[in-house]
């Protein structure tokens, strides 16, 4: 099967660069719309709109399903808002309300005014909720039964309906709409139920989220309960929608990526735009605020050398990248540890205190060995290149380093806390903000200690 | 349901406090098995087996596939052979062998002769395949039908069978035994086909994975085409198993995690196991070469500071922090996008070069920028403070540190590309060893860069 797909790709892309359209077409069919979109967003922007015309509406609606951000917008900028509402009708409502965010508001009206009342309806509600949320990422697709049916009337009616997407369970429904469990297909099948009611048989322990619960959490829930969809509920407890785990793969990967590249200063948009001036814009502010912590250590070390002589500076300097580069990457380290922990829920409020003390003991154990190394290399290797007492500088030094990687754990695991603690996302501010400080805090600790021991012996 | 289940949690905290053992069980009945395990995990150790004693066996089953590797080692521990094999029998066959993995050799032998046979014969074929493998997700429970079967048929067929765990789709095969297509239940169902037969219903564009095929390209797979589950074929084209997308969850966050971690110098086994001693154990590693990196660098200082004055060393240290932090965070900006793309598969090996040289690119624009500026402030700011001419010294630090960034966002995209070429895991190796080799080369750069310029300035 994969040289069969391999060859395929292979014509593909010789049609592509001989612009051969018509032989192109029979081979887009034969395979899978993602691997459609992979095409289009990797040939030349001047024939990608070539391509997608080749395809009927259906396939369209699930190649733009499939997109990167960047190249959506370019097909859609080609198409009228007529071939738009095309496409969208075959879409599935989620699918077609996620297209539709993309346009600008009169263009978005425009195509929502030309697709059948049916449809757009559907697609209005969807576009209400924000697409963070468990609202926008949820589908209006779902079965919604009354308990009183038996699991054989059940068979037979879904039987008849017309789905647009995949569905695994129905959710059951009292006498007033008010949603109270659902029973998966799998059970309705089994001989033994057939004659029960769905009252009988909905698992009632259930799961749900609003509208507006943010995604990540909805996948928290889905994820620690291992649950195939979750539905979404009003305040009045009428079912609005359902979120399929499929769904929330993508979501999850996001969330992922994003924490990943946040702690890196920089912005998982760099996935989906490939021009090295979006990747910049995206990463320069972090490194502007790294040369501005620069300048501020600078600063601080003009001040300080006024009181000491070169030669000792000099001794000194040696250890300053040392020191800064252990206390920046021990807050890195609590800082993940803190940020994917409270991400995937592995934390709660309550251990908050216990956390705090036990990065504040990783920190202070880390520190005593590191401590105790630079330490050694000071009084063994550098002692002899200063005026500073050998023995004297050791202890500087390593005292230092101690202090400096104790305070970075502490407060690497201190502001993603107090960030989650206000609400706000902890891998958006964490990254930057914890290295800038503890930049600035490694250096202060690393002088004021060195130079209030070299005080207290010189006097 | 938020209050009743905060307040079940409450008196559950209080029951375990009090060691009321007859009040806790009723209560651990209302919850899910997944707070259950969280509940025995922030329990005291004297306490945990205690509380997972007043499990029934199939709700200990459910408990222990829940409980971190830590917590599932210390109850296991405590449990014969025989009350283990009682748990396995109610438990799905993967989960079984999870558990089992986690015993050593002799144990686990035991447990499985005291399983009954079918049971036991499914686990230990599962236990063959390394964990990290299709084989080691994947279920043995599946449903495969002949294609010649009517669709009514099979659901007939389905209704009598006892299925440990759910299923969305039948697998359809050939009077070989081959896997030729699945349908979907939902598809079953449908009046319309009730008549058909299987071999005319089944989607034929099948995604497949052997069982030695790594869970992270299995995941890709399903994250990409958005599937349900996958169907594990040997090399005969024999299915031996499926994945469920419920499953792929946690994969997925287990890589993200790994990869998150490894950036950091740290490992995701510090979100298992809560011990600072634990922590300290995997974190060090890193802290350690980041000090070897320290050392050495201290020892390029030294053998620098021979050729110029006391005073043009002091002007010079200035800057190291600032050249070091940003060449260090720049490869780190490029190491995060290359190994999270090539992780998600948004990238192919087809593009390595055009990435290579978009990162050069972004190096070389950031490093502009950044140059620009900080030898802006050395013009102005640090100018006058030392014997070297200021336009002097603001070219040479712009210039060294413009050189210092465009290395490290080529490298910082270099290594992880080369260790995937060589399927190495580019996560596990890339942050560490990116950090330190960037420390070096961003010093090495620096004065190399300004001392070539004031040498050739006082030639």
């Amino acid at each position: 099967m994969d040289n069969d797909i391999n060859r395929i790709q292979e014509q593909i892309q010789f049609c592509i660069r001989g612009e051969l359209w018509e032989n192109l077409q029979p081979l887009l069919d034969q395979i899978h719309p993602a691997d459609i979109a992979d095409i289009i967003e990797d040939a030349p922007d001047d024939v990608q709109n070539h391509i997608f015309d080749l395809l009927d509406d259906e396939t369209k609606g699930d190649v733009i399903a499939e997109l990167d951000d960047a190249t959506e917008a370019d097909i859609l900028e080609e198409l009228t808002a007529e071939q738009i509402s095309d496409i969208a009708e075959e879409m599935a409502p989620d699918d077609a309300a996620d297209m539709l965010a993309e346009l600008d508001d009169k263009r978005s009206q425009e195509v929502l005014e030309l697709m059948e009342d049916e449809d757009s309806e559907e697609v209005r509600e969807l576009l209400q909720y924000d697409e963070d949320s468990a609202g926008g990422i949820m589908t209006t697709d779902f079965v919604a039964l009354h308990s009183t049916r038996t699991a054989q009337d059940a068979l037979d009616y879904i039987g008849t309906l017309d789905l647009d997407e995949p569905i695994y369970s129905a959710y059951i429904i009292d006498t007033a709409d008010k949603l109270i469990g659902h029973v998966q297909l799998w059970q309705l099948i089994k001989a033994d139920n057939r004659h029960k009611t769905l009252g009988q048989l909905a698992e009632t322990d259930l799961f749900s989220a609003r509208p507006e619960t943010d995604q990540e959490e909805v996948a928290q829930i889905m994820s620690k309960y291992d649950l195939s969809s979750l539905p979404v509920i009003d305040a009045d407890g009428t079912l609005v929608g359902r979120i399929t785990i499929d769904d929330m793969v993508d979501v999850i990967e996001e969330e992922a990526s994003e924490d990943i590249f946040k702690l890196a200063g920089s912005d998982d948009a760099e996935l989906e735009d490939p021009s090295p001036l979006a990747s910049c814009k995206v990463r320069l502010p972090w490194l502007l605020i790294t040369l501005g912590t620069g300048f501020i250590t600078s600063m601080i070390l003009k001040a300080f050398i006024h009181h000491i002589t070169a030669m000792e500076v000099l001794a000194l300097s040696f250890f300053v990248p040392i020191v800064m580069g252990m206390g920046g990457n021990t807050g890195i380290q609590s800082s993940t540890l803190i940020i994917r922990g409270l991400a995937l829920g592995s934390f709660n409020e309550k251990k908050l205190y216990r956390l705090l003390f036990r990065e504040m003991a990783i920190g202070m154990l880390m520190g005593v060995i590191c401590g105790s190394v630079i330490g050694a290399w000071a009084r063994f290797v550098i002692g002899g290149t200063t005026t500073i007492n050998p023995a004297f500088l050791a202890f500087s030094v390593g005292l230092a380093l101690f202090s400096a990687m104790t305070f970075a754990a502490i407060f690497g695991a201190f502001v993603p806390l107090l960030l989650n603690r206000f609400k706000i996302d902890p891998a958006v501010a964490s990254g930057p903000f914890v290295s800038a400080s503890n930049d600035i805090m490694a250096l202060l600790i690393y002088y004021g200690v060195t130079f209030l021991l070299i005080g207290l012996q010189t006097a």
